[in-house]
Formats: C-alpha cells, sequence, structure tokens
C-alpha cells in the first residue's frame, strides 16, 4: 500500500484522492500564459475533484533565453516573466477550502540543450538589487545551457553531473481580488521555489476564491538551497498533477505531505519572518490535528523540526519547516 | 510667486502645473470603492493633463468603526479594507511617464467624532503579526474616536489636542499588470502613510499603464512616524487634487517635492530596504538632474540628508530620503 | 530659568545637576585610546557626581587620513578604530543606576583642514558589506578632506557650506563583562552616531558595572541621517561634559532629553528592531512616568510620535524616538 | 582508511592531523568557567598541536536548572550563562592561523534526568524579544527534564524518543581585543548552535590572537534546524577535541568539513545576511581551492548548495552553508 492511501488527501479529499478524469493542457490549449496569480484570467479547464492533468508548462524565460551569447537583460520584458499554466477552475472550491496537489511527475520536454540558468543584473543572492539597493556595480551577464535527461541528470559541465530531481517552481491558487506577479511567493502559493515541492508530495493550498483558480510553472530540474543566483535549472516540461478538494479545511499557508513529514511554508521577508510563518503554522498544526499542546508542539520542534531555504531571491523569501512523521503516531 | 511655479511639475509638466479644467468625486459619483492598485476596474473619471479634482474620500474602513465599543475584527472584511478613489485615467500617459498630483487641499468630512484610530489584532509595530509571527497572545482591541476640526486641531483627550496636519495615506499608480492590495505601499506608490505626502507638495507617480490610473485614499489627520500601531487618526475628507503629466520622465519609484526639500521615497522589507531603495533613487537623482558626480552625491547625502519613516506596520515599510533644495542651486 | 533646571538629572541627580568640580582629559592625560567597551581597562579618571570634563577627542581614524591622496583600506588596521576617552570612574555608580551626561559644549579643535569623510571599502548603506555579504566590486576609495569652523561650518565645496551641528558619535558605559568594539552601538550606549547627542543634550546611560566607565569619542561636525556612506564629518575636539549619577534609576537603553523632547534609543538588526527598541522603551517610560496607561501610550505615539535614523551603517543600526514635552504636561 | 586522513586538517595541521598529547579539562582543573570570549582570561590549558583535549562541559544553565518546577527567569542571572570551558592556548598560533578542531566524541554525564530544556520569557524565535521587542505578554515558562542515554537517545516522553545526536553549541576563538557573551555567534565561531558541528566533524575556526584561546561549551543532545524556542536538549558531557594547526591559512568565518562535504557557516541579522556571508564565503573558497571561477562556483552552487540552519534565537543568527565534496574532484 502506497502511503498516498493514508495522506490527508485520501483521506478528507471530496475525491478520496482517486483518480476520476484525465486531462491536458498543452501549449496549444492553454494558449496565452500568464504572468500573475489572479482571479481576472478566465480559466482554461474546469475540472472536478479528482482530475488528473497533464500540463506543457515553459521554462521560466519562455524559451526565450536559447543560446550561451544571449543577454538575458535584453531579452527579458518584466513584468512578462515567468509563465503559467492555469488558471485551472477546480468546481466545488470555495474560499475557506484548501486544494490538495498530488505531484504525479514532471518529465523534461524540448529540445537539448533544454535546462537554462543564467546572471541577470541586479538578481540574486548575492548582488544588490532593486530591493537591496546597491550602488556597486552589477556583475556580468551569463547564461549557462545544459542537457537534462530525467534518467542520467543534469550535464553541468564535462565533470559534473547533477541528479534530475525535478520540482515545481512556482505553483498556486488565485487571491481573492488580488492579480500578484508570478514572480512572487506568498500564502497562496507562487514563486516558492522549494525544492520538496517535488514529484511525489501532495500540496495543499488555500482556496481564496471560487473555483481556487489553480496556476503552475517554472519547472526546475534541480536547484539548490536558496536558489542562490536566482536561476535554477529551469526547463519546459510535462507536469501531471492530481487535484483534489478538502471542504472546510481553512489554511493560511501552504502546507505539504510526503511519505516521511509533514511541512509548513512560509514566504516572507526578511527570512526570519518566513521561517517565523512556517514554523508557527506548523506548531498550530501539530496542536490541532496531532495531540500537542501548543506549547509543547513548540518546544518540541526545538528538538526535532526541519528546515528547508526555498529561495533567498525572490521577492519574499521561502522556507519549509517540517517534522516527521514518525513523531505524530 | 508661489515655489510652485518653479516646481518641476510647472517646467516639464505637459500642463505646465495650470489648472485647465476642474472635476468632482463625490461618493455618489465613484460609486464602488476599490481595495486594489491595479488596471482591471473601470475608470470613474477621465480627465486632461491640469485637471483639478475634488474627491470624497472614505476612510480607512470605510466608515464602519463607529463607536468606541467596536469591535475592528468583527467589522472588518480582510481583503476589503482601505477603499480607494478612483482610478482616475489621464488622458496621454503612457509606460516611462511620470504623473505630477499637486496636493492643493484635504479637509476633513462627516459628522464627529469624525477621526478614528484603533488596535488590530496582530497588526502594528510592536506586536507580533501574520508575517511576524508570534505565539503570543494578541494584545485586546480597543476603538478611540476623536473629533477633528481643521482649525483647531485632533483633540485626543481633554488634556491633549494634536495639531492637524492632513497628508494622503495611500496615493498612486496602477502596475500594469499586477493588482495589488491597496494596504500596501511599492514602487507605484499605494499605502505609504508617509507625512510629507501633505498638502502643499507635489508627488510624482510613475506611469506603469496607459492612462496612469490614479488611486487615492485613506487620508490621516494626524500620524507619528512609523504609524506605530498601524492606525493613524483616519478621517473621511475632500482631498483636492491638481494633476499633470511628464512625459518620458521615468522614474523607479514615487519622488516628491516641496518647497523646502526634494525627496524620494522606498518601500521594502526589511526597514534598510526601504531606507536603501530611497537613498539610492536620491544619489542617483542628484546626479542625473543636479550635477552632481554619483559618489559624491552619496558621500554629501551622508551629511545632510534627512530620513522620514512612513510606516513600519504594512505589507512594506515606507521611508522618504530627501536633501533641502537650498544645497541644490 | 533654564530648562536643564527642571531636567530629570537635575531632579534626580545625586549632584543636581550641579557643578561641582571641573577636570580635563587632554590627549597627554588619556595616554592610549581605547578600541573596545569594556571593564577591562583602567581608569583614565575617576570623579564624582557633578563633575565637569573636557575631553580631548581623536577623530574616527585617530588622526591618520591625512590627506585627499590616502587611501583609507591601507591605513586603516580594524579593530583598532574609532578610539575613545576614558573610561572614567564615576564615584557612587553601580549597576541599576543611571549615568546623567549633559554636552555642555563641543569645540573643533587641530589644524585645516581638520574634517574627514571618506569611502572604505564594503563598508556603507549602499554597499555590499561583511555582512550584507555581496559578490560585486566595491567602490573605489575615496577621501575628503573638508575645513570645519565652529560659526561659519563645514565647507563642502566652494558653493556648498553646511552647518556646524557637532554631536558624540560614540559615547556609553562600559558592559558588565563584554568588551565591544568602539563601532558598535548597543543597550549600553556605544556607537550610535545619532545626531541629537549634541550640544545641549542629556544623555542617560545605564549603569552596568561598579562606577559606570563612561567612554566617549568620535565626534561628528555635521551628519546626515543615516550617515549613509559609513563616514560622517569626523573631527577631533574639545567636548565638555557635565557628568551625574541617578541612582535606582534602571534603563534597559539610552535615553536623552533636551528643551524640547524625551527620546529613547535602540540599536539593533534589522532597522525595525532597532525601532521597535526605541519604541518599546518610550512606550513604558510614558506609562511609568507620565501617567499614560501603556496601551495608550502606544496608540498616542502612533499619532505624535517622532523618529530619528541616526545610523544605517554600524554593526547595529540605531533609531532614536521621541515624543514632545509638551504633550507630557 | 578514514576520510579524516585525507581532512585538510590532516594535510595542512601542523601535526598532520596526529594524536600527539592528551589532555583532560574536568571540572576542577577547570575552575571557573567563562561567560564571555575574549583574551583577558588566563588559559586553564596550554597544549601543542595534536594535542587532545577532553572536557567536562556543563550544561547551558551550568546545571542549576534541575527540577520542572523550576523557574529561569528566578535561576538564570544574565550575563552569568552558558558557562565555557578554556580558554585553551594552542601554542605556535597567530593572528592570520587557523584552528583545526576535530569532534573525537562526545558523551553525556551527570545524574537523570541530565537533558534540560524550556521556554525563558522574551527569548525564542516564536515571540517578542528583547531586541524584536513587543508588547505582547511573554509566554509561561516552562522546564522540561528529560533522560538521555547515548544508545537509546533522548526520551521526550513515554511515545516519542529521539535519537541522541550530539553536537557542540558553542565553541571558537577569542576576539583579537574584544570579549563577547558565549551567547552569541560571530566570525570566530561562539554560540552558532549549528547540529553539524557534531562527532566526526572537523571546524576550522580563524585565529585572532596569539595562542588562539579555544573555547567551548553547550553540548546539545538533540536539536531541530533552528533551535526555535531558543533552548535545545541541554545536557553537561565529556567532550573529547584533537587539536591542530594550520599557518597562514587566513579564513574570515568558521569552516567545516566532514566524511560528505564541505561547509562555511555565518552568523549575522536578518538572517538572509547570515546566508549571504556563509554562501560567500563557500563561493570563495570553491574558487580559491576548488577549482572554480568564482561566477561558476556562484552558479553552481544555485543548483547544489546545501543550507542548514542553525539557530534562528540567539544574538545573531546562524546558517551553514555546504556543498558535497563528490562535486569537488
Amino acid at each position: 500500500m502506497s502511503w498516498l492511501e493514508t495522506s490527508i488527501m485520501a483521506r478528507k479529499g471530496v475525491a478520496k484522492g482517486e483518480t476520476r478524469s484525465e486531462h491536458t493542457l498543452t501549449e496549444a490549449e492553454q494558449g496565452k500564459y500568464h504572468y500573475v496569480y489572479g482571479p481576472y484570467a478566465t480559466p482554461t479547464l474546469t475540472v472536478k475533484p479528482g482530475a488528473v492533468v497533464s500540463a506543457e508548462t515553459h521554462d521560466a524565460f519562455e524559451g526565450k533565453i536559447r543560446s550561451e551569447s544571449d543577454k538575458p537583460s535584453a531579452i527579458l520584458n518584466f513584468p512578462y516573466l515567468n509563465p503559467q499554466n492555469g488558471p485551472i477552475f477546480v468546481e466545488g472550491a470555495e474560499k475557506g477550502d484548501a486544494l490538495a496537489v498530488y505531484i504525479k511527475s514532471i518529465e523534461p520536454r524540448g529540445p537539448q540543450p533544454r535546462g537554462t540558468t543564467c546572471l541577470i543584473p541586479e538578481f540574486g543572492g548575492l548582488v544588490g538589487t532593486g530591493d537591496t539597493a546597491m550602488l556597486n556595480a552589477p556583475l556580468p551577464e551569463r547564461v549557462r545551457k545544459v542537457e537534462i535527461d530525467a534518467k542520467t541528470g543534469v550535464k553541468w559541465n564535462d565533470k559534473i553531473t547533477i541528479p534530475y530531481e525535478p520540482f515545481i517552481g512556482t505553483i498556486g491558487t488565485s487571491p481573492e481580488i488580488e492579480a500578484i506577479t508570478s514572480l512572487q511567493p506568498d500564502y497562496y502559493g507562487g514563486n516558492m521555489d522549494l525544492p520538496d515541492v517535488g514529484t511525489g508530495a501532495v500540496i495543499y493550498l488555500p482556496v481564496n476564491t471560487k473555483g481556487a483558480l489553480l496556476y503552475l510553472g517554472d519547472c526546475h530540474a534541480a536547484q539548490g538551497d536558496g536558489e542562490l543566483c536566482g536561476v535554477a535549472i529551469e526547463h519546459p516540461t510535462v507536469t501531471t498533477l492530481q487535484i483534489d478538494l478538502i471542504k472546510g479545511w481553512t489554511i493560511r499557508w501552504p502546507r505539504l505531505e510526503n511519505e516521511r513529514v509533514i511541512m509548513t511554508i512560509g514566504s516572507g521577508r526578511p527570512l526570519e519572518d518566513a521561517a517565523r510563518i512556517a514554523y508557527r503554522e506548523l506548531t498550530r498544526w501539530m496542536a490541532k490535528d496531532y495531540g500537542f499542546e501548543e506549547l509543547d508542539a513548540y518546544m518540541f520542534l526545538t528538538q526535532a523540526g526541519r528546515v528547508r531555504l526555498g529561495n533567498m531571491v525572490d521577492p519574499k523569501y521561502t522556507i519549509g519547516a517540517s517534522i516527521a512523521k514518525s513523531y505524530l503516531k
């Protein structure tokens, strides 16, 4: 028996974690991709809980960076960055519910070298930026194109190959009335750039508006903690999600579950605020659903909590805080 | 001769800083107020440069907090907070231009006690919040209603009266494709809560989209630096603005001018980022338009720059950095 | 009658704010200057409350930067920076008391050009630093020497003269067992770089160890808010202080009083923590000594509090929060 | 062959990573423990490179919290917290060198229940503190005593046992002229609270003063990432270190090596500064010693770097950034 059968999705989902319909969202079906998470776009797809959707995602640059001699600053046109599939309207979803999204698979697509990373002026964790504004001269621009193979990995250079550990960089629901750049992570998900949001995990997202309006994109073939220079190994994919709906489960920030842990995800600035959000949510979750008294959960996480740094480069920084399921029996 | 005649607005504005038409934007004309700064709303008014607009603004709570026994948490319904007049479409405004907005007057309106401040749970500068997430119990809620008179001031209690020094808490243009809560300040203006944005000042705002789409609201009768508990003396007003357009003046963040200083305004978290943004913009402005070499401007601001803390409570914190015009001759 | 006669120093000081002895602390009498605030140095002077001390202070570079062709990085030898006079042992001072220090006068000394400012690599508010670590290339070094005259001001260049508004950049008591670089501000004072610590003000400092061990140095002839590039107009001075002792007044952070305001001073990172410290101390001070209920003080400071940014460049950033005495009657 | 034989310590150490003498530092031999990292204490032990030292460490509370009915605020007497063994004078060590410290073993000692954690007022990651100053009421105090067995683990309660994964919470060298509370982590090590500083690792510490003056203490039996409430499972131990000296290896921040990774350790506020420090040091280390071009190291860490959050509660927060040795061949 798979752990999935005991997941929150399976136990509480309208579709009981079962597959009840199958859909595609090809480039053609998607048509125009989106650059904000908001309620003002027309859904590209309407599904019921239990839907499995295979989406053709673009890379974060919409495929425009094709060679190592390209100049990102000449090609990229803010705010038209980080194109998203969707929105997918989930029938029955209302404010106060949670969407459960099981990541069934992520497969690279497109011609080689299909992976891209680069240095973009005034963007990244070790450079002055538009917000951490400096007078220092920016670093030079630089593009690196790499071959990606789902089996053999990401070929960094002749000597180094990184395992293919794909995840969804940007996924979330629509805010109720805001439309926020897909570059930003927040309470509804968005550009979290957190490697745990990978194949085999279930992510739970707050529903803020009718139909939830699920967006996704920005898949990474590999990424270190913090996404240091701001650009992981970006690549186009076919990403397959199973979508379920949990009625009446009101969560303030994204949560995640895999075979081993439960996790809460916070995004904010400064970075300690991201950690505080994630850990407070986890403390309260353990208190509400796992029999811990609140201060006891706080003290126990002090001894056994784990932290994953998603990004330290986006408009908000992202941290996942988790606890092993083995402690929750 | 008023200093205004030598202002940037007068020198560079399409309407040369002159009044060319007059408009009202009463509650009835406004109809529905707005809770996001974005391009998805229909303009309530279309004007040419040189327009003077008198707008009936609501207080930040849309007048719903009426007595000291009201409970903010029961009345306020996030995200439907901080109602904004507008958007006002300015003919000829295009991305890359700047809007010039001269604040002619701000007058209190409505029945007494027309001023409101309060403590809202998990909001404020000296409490845990949704972002600076804490486990401590929130402070008790508390409402204070005060009488406001434009001449005699804000009556805090029998012993203390604060001068009436009104300003616009929230004013800005629309982002290009985003729609962002009116609770947030950012590069386009928004909820800066900066007292310098008061009567007699000209604020310059980046135009991000066709028509600029000017919003305003949230006038304060008085406010300390930082807006410590998160709620100034909020009050409904008639606010009169003169709007001009500066073609081809591309600014990244709001700027301000009054008789005595030029100022740049930055918003960000942590607070030092707001200061960095403001001071970098000011350094570069002095280099571009006032004959300073860039590093010399940086060194001179070290000796003569001034900082005003707008807010330390909103989704981004706001700081204005200024230099006396007497140094710029 | 001077306001000083009603100051806290006059009302509560052991010497009632009176002058009871006079002392000098010339370069020769000082001998070796100090680079840490700590209890491990031998006092250079022992005084009773009521002592007036005239100290010959060095500039922050101990006079080593003599010409505009000097290279700071070649001359400055960390941690031997920011030389301090003292420590002055105050008889009767014990942990839990407060020192009151009235700044009688600050006079420039030494040959012209006696003022120095400069750009130091990886130091300053708009550059990457050792803490806000960046990969960008540092700015070029640059030294500027300026003439300072107490009457006519600081001659920045042929066109610009800045008023001479001197203050003590670094002043404080010793920690109990720590010895902390004189580059850092903290709960005991230190390198606050706050312009309010100028002639005519009384600063109150926590006593952490027997004799208080007062240090001072680093006088600035002028400084903008935030001390943006990290180096104000540094200059050697004769600084005259009147020292009193308030028994049993336990304060956690420095406080200040002048004719117009009372102020609390906080230092921390990020910058909002400096503001939080200052405002919390002020809130509690108003509650303890001025008849405000605590939450009422919090709400009132929201309307009438003022913030001065001292530095945004030192190991901790410094903010002063104040309220007008006119509201405290 | 152990990986240790190819460690930097073995390759570059004066003693070639060999054991050349053995020493003890029992409670009696230590005598008075220390509460600051500084050069003003007399060494308790003088050793040559190659020394193995077994030290009896106290827990962070010097054993004073003995029962769950104790009140931390009544027992703990700031700044006399976090007692440290040492300083150990290492012959031949001079400013500009690095100390190599191999952690051979950590064994719990003392009567059961020998483990302590607790909630201390205004201290912790999810509460207002002296720096992140709030008006909210503090959490209640609470002490938890737990049994610790090196084999069976830490008995949290009847249902939960945490593995015994001991590490040194506080270890470092003396600053050159400062003496800094043992509660603080910084460039010289100190209270990093980073679980990687455990058995089997080699930590490299900058030498800032003659003899290096090594301090250690504060061993934890278990700790989650971030040390959330501020107090891990504190316990007294016998900790055995092997000390070597690397002449002329000038490092700015602590580094660490174990069988699998190399790591750099940064401490700062806000938390992103700790991450920036750690990642910049790692980038430059890879460039200097492992054949990467600097910007290439930066881009590669973006894909393969790992981050461990040490503490988010101490005066500076601590992050370790690492890269797998398998990528460094």
